[in-house]
């Protein structure tokens, strides 16, 4: 089976949609602001979808950008925006040239961190509470609940902060087991092939070819590359779509799943700001 | 093997002591406040432990005994002592009668927060940020770093924000290949024994027998019970101690370490906050 992500995506903007248009028949502009420091290709490519994906639900994506800024006035702008009532949500788009983004990303008040990404929204899904969560995670967590998958063995190859420790976390707080591989695990293969999911995200086109997969199992590529001059993911699409049990192709996937999902983030953040 | 949690914690307990007697020296008195509500047999216990282990620190660990405290009492607490320059460390036994625990410890700040359950704290095991991290977790950590173990596969029974889910961050920020496994696993013996390390911490004494183990693995033993008037983990200990590669006594393995490792958190706050 192809997992279908643009049928995924689409059922859920429009139940976005109908939320934002119910908050702005209150009289609020929901706003979002997008910090893009510097000149990185995969960033300016993001951003504009971003704001394209954000006019279809009647967001204003608003775009600030920077060749470069220092740590200090990076903190100055955050402070800024975290401070005003007419913006509900704060991205900085990664790479940050010169700056650790994660030193800078908690000066972003929890309910306006469209990423996920201050160390309190990870946090909180340990506990449970997913109320703001790195979108390529709540993506995977989404399709297998679209798929109707409960429960059973995900490896997850990846163990950074955006990717692969939220998505263990939120996997945890479901009824799956998971193991966390990376490259320095050993018998990486031996898990992957034993388990019932495997979500890989380690940036390397055909990476997950056939050694490392099974016929049981459901393939949930998190990888963007170009190849000549094609997008794919990290797996070897085209030699193991036949042969394992599902698979969602790149692109078409995991991607559109998590460009709704980060609005998801930011009307969770923005209904919260409307509480008070 | 039998690991000696003992030996391990008494080294620690030197070295901790040290740098309270130079903080000491600089004329602060370090303080600890623990809140106790009820009557919690357990509680009162480790209550008690920890005064007499601060005091061989030299720490001043003072005991707020509560019969029962409304929610906004216990946060008006909370914010006075989180307020105070005399407190520096602060630590809620648990359970909290009538109220949840994890709703009112974010109003400890970061730096006062003992026990490492604040959200922020929490968070920060993604970043490899370890400043303030869950006692049990780091005397895990401790114990494989003290027998020079520094990768290998660990199966994790326990999915907790307590235990499970903060170890499995922080052995991840090292090189550790990690399954966290929970009631729900499936294959639980499958992954118990082929992993190198298998942390348990279910509550059930003599849990995890033969048929979960092989003669690779290491057991760290997180386990506190009582059967037949004795101290007990949840290995079955007499069973498997000459079988497995190594294991944790219970008494005398991870429980003195945890112990000390709570003080490790007090004194990395005090630091920060002596630093402003």
């Amino acid at each position: 089976m192809i997992i279908d992500g643009v049928k995924i995506s689409e059922t859920k903007m429009e139940r976005l949609k109908n939320e934002i248009e119910k908050i702005k028949n209150t009289g609020i502009n929901p706003k979002m602001k997008i910090i893009l420091i510097g000149n990185d290709y995969g960033s300016i490519v993001y951003s504009k979808a971003k704001m394209r994906r954000g006019s279809k639900l009647g967001i204003d994506v608003d775009l600030d950008r920077y060749d470069s800024i220092s740590r200090e006035d990076l903190i100055k702008l955050l402070k800024r925006y975290s401070k005003s009532d007419d913006i509900h949500g704060i991205m900085i788009e990664t790479p940050v040239p010169g700056i650790n983004y994660y030193d800078v990303v908690n000066e972003i008040p929890f309910y306006k961190d469209v990423d996920g990404m201050t160390s309190y929204n990870l946090g909180n899904l340990y506990l449970k509470n997913e109320f703001i969560a790195p979108a390529t995670a709540r993506a995977v967590v989404d399709i297998l609940d679209y798929i109707n998958i409960k429960s059973g063995n995900v490896a997850i190859i990846n163990r950074s902060p955006v990717v692969g420790r939220p998505l263990s976390m939120m996997l945890l707080n479901r009824d799956f087991t998971v193991t966390v591989c990376h490259s320095k695990t050993v018998n990486i293969k031996e898990i992957t092939r034993s388990s019932d999911i495997v979500v890989v995200a380690v940036g390397k086109p055909n990476f997950l070819d056939r050694s490392y997969v099974s016929d049981k199992n459901i393939i949930i590529d998190v990888g963007i590359n170009y190849l000549n001059g094609k997008t794919c993911g990290d797996a070897d699409y085209e030699n193991i779509k036949d042969y394992v049990n599902a698979i969602t192709p790149v692109p078409g996937g995991v991607g559109p799943v998590t460009a709704t999902d980060i609005f998801e983030n930011f009307i969770n953040g923005l209904k919260y700001q409307i509480k008070g």
